[in-house]
C-alpha cells in the first residue's frame, strides 16, 4: 500500500471536502492526514490529503478535476524525492548544511548539482561527490549569464531551485520559468534594513534579534510569499562580524525548515501568502 | 448564519471524512476549517470541523453518531464563551493575567468565580468585580476541604476548572468529576527537578532555560496530557529569586495559551497525548 | 551595608577600571558585580558597578568625576524604586500588565499615575487604586495637549515616562524634557511595515513571526535606541485579529522586560545603540 | 598589539578588580572588555579580562597569582585556536556541523582528528581531509577500549575533547584526565525522560518542545555543569522519527554554541554551575 498526496486549491463551495474525499474513498484510499483551510479574505479553499491505498493517482486526480471548476489546481503527488539544483555564490553555510542533510537522508530530495557564479564553493561540493558548475558572470550581461545557467539546468530537469545565498538578482524572464519553484533565503531584521550592508546597519541600529526569511522568488525581489522565518538573539557584545555569524546560523536553519515544508508538499500559495499544513 | 464546531474522535476507518462531511453538507453547512489527523500508533481518527450554516447542531451530531461505532466521541459545540472557575492559592501572576484578559475580552470564557485556600488574592479578584471564595484548608482533612469546594462549585456549573497556581493536590475523587476539564500550569526545567524548591534546584544546577507546562489534570499528578509548553532563557546573573520571576513570566504565557486552545476546542486527547489543531 | 550602583560612560583610556575601582575600594565598597564594555567603533568605555558598603555615594561619584575627562557621565545611584508615570491610549494589555506587576512588587518602580488621551482605561487604573488623568486631545493643538500633560506631570517629578501604547506622536519639545527617559513599545515585523494598519499589512504579507520592540523615544519617531525585542510565531490560521492578539501578547512581555532593565540601571546609551549589562 | 585574556577565579575579597586591573595597567595593557561576577552563594569571584597590549602574559599571570590566595585559579590565555579532538559514534549531525564550521573558519579551534567506535562516519571525516580513527569496542572491556583511545589521543595533546554524540559511557578514570575539558551534548525534554528511547518516551508523553543540553562531562553522567541549552517546538503531527530529527536539529545548534563559548574562554565553573560571560 503506497502513500499518495492529493493537493487541491480552488474557490470555496459547499460540499468540497465531502466530494473530494468521496473520490479517494471509492478508489479505496485510506486517509492518514487531511488538512483543509478556507481563506476568509479570498474565499479560496485549500486541501492537502495524505492517503494510503492501491489507487491510481492519475485517475483520482482526473476525477477530482472533473468535480471542480476549471480554475482549480489539482495535483496528485507521490512522496518520492524531488529533483533539486542549488545555486550559490561564496557563502558556505546554507549550502554546506543542505549537502550534509542530503548526504545523510535528512531531506526528501536529490540534489542533482550545484551551480555558482564563483569557484569558491567548488571543493565543498565535490567533496560530497556532486557536480559543481561554475558560471562566471564576468564579461557577460545578465541574460547571457542566465542563459548559460538555463543551459546547464536543462538536462537536470529540476523541480525546485534552491538559492542557498545566491547573490545575483534573477530576471523576471528566468523566474517565470520556475513559477513558485525557486526558494530563497535572506536575512531579516526588526526593524528592516534596505540596501547594502544590512548587518552593518543592524549593528549600528543596535538590534537585539537577527532574523532570516525563506520565501518563494517572484518578480518582486525579496518579497515573494514567506515560507519560514526565525530569529536568534544578539547582544551588544556582538560586533558586526558576530552578527553576521548569527545571521548565518539562523539562515541555514530557516532554509532547511522551509525546504522540508516544500518537499513534503505542505506549502500552498494564497495570493502573496502561504498556507502551511505542518 | 451562525458558526458551529463538530468534534469527532473514533477508531479510524475508510471513508470517515467523506461520510461525516456529507452529513454537514446535507444540513447546508459550509465548512470553514477542517482539521483531521489519524494517530498511527493507536489508529484513532480525530476531526475538528468548523462550519457555518443554519443547521441544527443536535441533529448533525445525532446523524454523525449513527454513522460511527458506539465508542466514538461526537460533539457539536457552539462557540459561546465557556463557563470557568479558577482555583488559586497565593501567587498572583497567572490569576492576574487571566483576570485582565477576561476583563478585556481576550479569552472566550466567562470566569464565574475564583476559589482559593488563602485570602491573599481576594482583593485582586474583587477589584475585577468577581466573586472570591476563601476555603480554608486548616483543620480540614482533604476530602472535607474538597467537598467544601465542590459545594461552592455546584451552582456555577463550570465547564472547566483552571488551576492558576493552586498549590493543593487534588484527590482522584475530585478529579474524576471533571475528567479532562481541569487545566493546570507548573514549572518545568531541562533537566527536570522533582520535589521541593524546584527553582532552588534549577538554580543550583545552573540551568539556562526556565520552562512551563500546561496540562490536563489526571490522577497521575503533574503528568496529564500536555497542552502547551514554553521556555525563557536565564543567565548566571539570575539568582534563585530572578529565576522564580522568570518562571512566573513563562507560566502566565503558557497557561493563557493553553486555555485559549481548550476554549476554542482545538485540543483532542489521544491516550496521554494531545492532538492540537491550531 | 547598603547596595550602590556606580555608572560610568566616557572615552576609553588605559587604567580606567583600575582607577575607578580604586575609589570604590578606598571607600570600603565591596564590588558584587562589575560589567564593563568598550565599544570598538566609538572607543567609548561603559561600566556598571554594583557594590555593597558604608560609602557615601556622593563622595564616590565626585571622586570618579575628578578622575575622568569633563565629558564623562558618572552617576552613583541607589537601588530605590524609580518614580514612573505611564501614558496610554485605549489598549489595555501593556498597561494592565504593568499595573499587575506593580501591585505585586514585580517591578522596582512606583507608578505614580496614568495619563491618557481617552477615558477607556480609567476604570482599569482606578481599580488598582492609582490616579488616572484624562487629557482630551480634541479641540487642542498638539503643543496645548502636551502642555496639559506636562502640567499634570510636574508634581509627580517622574524619572521615567512609559508609553504603554500611547498612540499620539510626541513633539521634540516634549521629548527633550525627558532625554532617554521615555520608553516606548511598538510592534515590529519581519519584514517591517510602515504606515497604517501594520497588522493588516503583516497579515497580507503572510508573516510567520510577529514581533515587538521596546526603545527609548528620541526625535526620530520609533527609531530610538532599542532596549528589548522579541517575537512569537503565527500561522496561516491566524486572521488579522489573531495577529493583533499575538502582537499584544508579545508587546506586553517586551515592554516589561525593557522596563526591568532600565529600572535596574542596566541600559547604557552608545550613539543610537544600547549596551545592556544583564 | 596582540590580544590577551586574563581569567581569574578565587574567593571574593575587597579590592580584587582594582588590584588585578592595576597589574594589567602597569604592563601597558588596555582593557577591551572586562566581565566580573561574584557568586553570592559561594562568595567566589570570577573575572574575564580581554586586553590589548605588548605585555608578557606569563609575567602578568605571575603577578596576579602573587596578589591572590594560593587557591586562586589564574590563567593568562592567548586567543589562538584551541587543539580539539572529536569523539563520535554513528550519528552525523553534530559532527558534520562541526566539520563544516571548522572548514570555513567559524570556530576558533583546530580539529586534529575524529575518533569513533564505529566506522560509519569515516567517509564524512575523510572528505573533510581529517584523520579518522576507528577504535572498535567489540571484544574489549571498557578500560582497554579507553586505553586504546588514550593512546591515540596522546600525540594530539588535545585541549578539549568534544563528544559529538559519542554513545559510550566514559569511566571516571578517563574523565579525570580531562577535567572540565570534555564537552558533551544530549537531548533534554520537558519533563525529562530517563533511560532508553528518550524520543519514544517524549513522543508518548506528547511533549510540545524538544530540547538539547551541552555540558561538561564529570563523573556524574549527564549532570555536569550546563553550558548551553535550547529547545524547538514540535507538534502532534511529528511522529517519533520527526521528533528525532527535531532533536538532531537542536543538538547541533546547542553544541556549536557551547563550543564557541568554551573556545572563547567565556565559561567559568562555579561548583556545578557555569558562569558565562557572553
Amino acid at each position: 500500500m503506497s502513500s499518495h498526496l492529493l493537493l487541491v486549491a480552488c474557490p470555496d463551495a459547499p460540499g468540497l471536502i465531502h466530494g473530494i474525499t468521496g473520490i479517494v474513498y471509492r478508489h479505496q484510499g485510506n486517509i492518514v492526514s487531511n488538512s483543509e483551510f478556507v481563506d476568509q479574505e479570498t474565499a479560496q479553499f485549500f486541501m492537502r490529503t495524505e492517503y494510503k491505498g492501491p489507487s491510481d493517482p492519475v485517475a483520482v486526480s482526473r476525477e477530482v478535476k472533473a468535480l471542480l471548476p476549471k480554475t482549480a489546481h489539482v495535483r496528485c503527488a507521490d512522496m518520492e524525492p524531488r529533483r533539486i539544483v542549488v545555486l550559490a555564490t561564496k557563502e558556505h553555510h546554507c549550502l554546506g548544511d543542505l549537502l550534509l542533510r542530503h548526504a545523510h537522508g535528512e531531506i526528501n530530495a536529490n540534489i542533482l548539482a550545484v551551480i555558482s557564479n564563483h569557484e569558491t564553493l567548488g571543493d565543498l561540493v565535490r567533496q560530497f561527490g556532486l557536480p559543481f558548475h561554475f558560471v562566471d558572470h564576468a564579461h557577460k550581461n545578465r541574460p547571457d549569464h542566465e542563459n548559460a545557467i538555463l543551459g546547464l539546468l536543462e538536462p537536470y530537469r529540476p523541480e525546485y531551485l534552491v538559492l542557498a545565498k545566491y547573490m545575483r538578482i534573477l530576471t523576471p524572464g528566468f523566474i517565470t520559468r520556475f513559477p513558485y519553484r525557486i526558494i530563497n533565503i535572506h536575512h531579516s531584521f526588526l526593524p528592516a534594513f534596505i540596501g547594502a550592508s544590512p548587518y552593518r546597519q543592524a549593528f549600528e541600529r543596535g538590534v537585539k534579534l537577527v532574523g532570516a526569511t525563506a520565501h518563494f522568488v517572484t518578480d518582486d525581489l525579496d518579497t515573494g510569499p514567506i515560507i519560514a522565518q526565525d530569529v536568534i538573539p544578539v547582544r551588544h557584545t556582538h560586533g558586526a562580524k558576530d552578527m553576521a555569524q548569527a545571521g548565518r546560523d539562523v539562515e541555514k536553519v530557516v532554509l532547511a525548515k522551509a525546504l522540508g515544508l516544500v518537499l513534503e508538499e505542505r506549502v500552498f500559495l494564497c495570493g502573496n501568502r502561504t498556507i502551511i499544513f505542518d
